[in-house]
């Protein structure tokens, strides 16, 4: 254990006595910022991509912070976990081979094995260490980690999807889920347009893609603008939907959602799944549904040129 | 001015040589802080109800603090201002007299004269002091603080409201829109039985009310859950809305809408309005409607028992 009065850590300061951990970044969101009371630091490290802080804290449980940045609270994160995974498995007629790159956490496999329809879910990661940690200190998001669906590649999700290309029909998955950290750090390069040409070149014919926005509308809306149109330069049908995400800057997630397939209305479930209600805390029909509704100012800048 | 390098206030700290604005309570969100970097000090004062700090944010423009809560911040007031007043304008049939308590930054007051159909806006203000300091440093907000359709009362709410209670049809109103402080400080009896009872007596027959929920579904599902209750024990008509915030906790506003007409259906605007992607920002018709849709897990427990 280590020992919370001798930690040194950039992101922990001592306020009226107790110690708080602040999410600043002068890069990705200037001037706010986001802090959470520390209970315990449980484990900090250096791997081989980045600086790894996992603390208890206060009131939203064990938190994964990746190079200063909170990737996940166990108090709030099936919201994200259950949007970026349900919204194109649900919009798909049938996913049978889904793929998620990155999501070390495990917390996108656990809710991919929910359902029936998905029989493989490949995960590629490039950093083991998140994904032995998180097993460790956050057991229910990996508790899927070694399901008989579920393959695991240490690998950098750029270099697998490279490979895949090349490949058959048959070994190219129904859908793909990218689940990175923010452009700052290892995973800058899924934020560009040779990312997009490498997952249309990954997908079946009507496959389905999601990704992070990593800004939202609130702090950069151009930014989020720029990067559906990078999609739109791959994909002739991408939407943006978001969620509430406490944790999160701004309380809330971005969501890139495309496809090649322009019959497919992905604001729209194409299935039900029974007892929807049992299997999700966040996620239902209408969820999905509203999850695409934009406030009036940004629905004009993002979609205004339909 | 006040000098930021000799300013004291608790709420206030220098972390890596520059000046943060940490919104901590211990009581009404223990463990979770939004924090905004501080440019200059414009206002503080004690007034006879409150402590008042106005400061300039490094990336909120200009920001209200009552007793150590955001109030508002000139890059996101309008997601707020427009959903509480725009639910229930849009959802009453013939909205003629609107009443606001407190309010005093005059935001609503703004969103309320946008309407044509609104003939008649009164706001009551416990703190004058809120009022002119808005004028000065909110100007955006306050801008209609002195409209023709618009009456500023200077008195307790609770007050105007019983006052209100023993007169006439004619003299109540449309819509009554609560626009409190959170319940620790004066704005405490807003979120009791009695104030639903005294909103009951103020309202026409088929007149809409709406408050802010305090605490939101993520920080205390329970209290608003209980406050629904409070409602109901009043309204046979009652609802839960909510909209992104990304200056108040966890990054949402909660809202609680209710009327005594069982055949108005509160989730859907009962009329258009001409321009309506020029007179708002936030609102728009299928904003009103997502707004009322919840995760799972908090509508089971909040609109569950329907």
């Amino acid at each position: 254990m280590v020992e919370l009065e001798t930690f040194e850590h950039d992101s922990i300061s001592k306020i009226g006595g107790k110690y708080w951990f602040h999410e600043i970044s002068e890069e990705a969101f200037p001037g706010q910022a986001f802090s959470l009371e520390v209970g315990e630091i449980l484990h900090h490290t250096q791997s081989e991509f980045q600086d790894i802080l996992i603390f208890r804290s206060i009131s939203f449980g064990n938190v994964l912070v990746l190079n200063g940045i909170i990737q996940c609270t166990e108090r709030d994160e099936f919201a994200y976990q259950e949007l970026i995974t349900h919204l194109p498995v649900m919009a798909h007629k049938n996913p049978k081979r889904a793929l998620v790159i990155g999501g070390g956490d495990c917390g996108v496999v656990r809710e991919l094995v929910k359902h029936d329809i998905v029989k493989e879910v490949t995960m590629v990661e490039i950093d083991s260490m998140v994904i032995e940690l998180s097993v460790k200190y956050l057991p229910n998001m990996a508790k899927y980690h070694n399901h008989s669906k579920v393959n695991i590649v240490i690998q950098d999700g750029f270099k697998y999807l490279s490979d895949l290309a090349n490949k058959n029909e048959e070994d190219k998955y129904d859908v793909i889920i990218t689940d990175s950290s923010d452009p700052e750090g290892p995973a800058e390069e899924f934020f560009q347009v040779n990312y997009f040409k490498l997952l249309s070149n990954s997908l079946k014919k009507d496959g389905i893609v999601i990704m992070q926005s990593s800004e939202n509308i609130w702090l950069n809306l151009n930014y989020v603008e720029d990067l559906k149109q990078k999609a739109e330069k791959v994909f002739p049908n991408v939407e943006y939907s978001q969620c509430y995400m406490p944790s999160y800057t701004s309380g809330q997630l971005g969501l890139l959602i495309a496809t090649h397939d322009t019959t497919n209305d992905l604001k729209k479930p194409s299935r039900t799944v029974e007892n929807e209600d049992e299997l999700f805390r966040y996620y239902s029909g209408k969820i999905h549904e509203s999850s695409f509704v934009l406030p009036t100012w940004a629905d004009k800048q993002i979609n205004g040129r339909k």
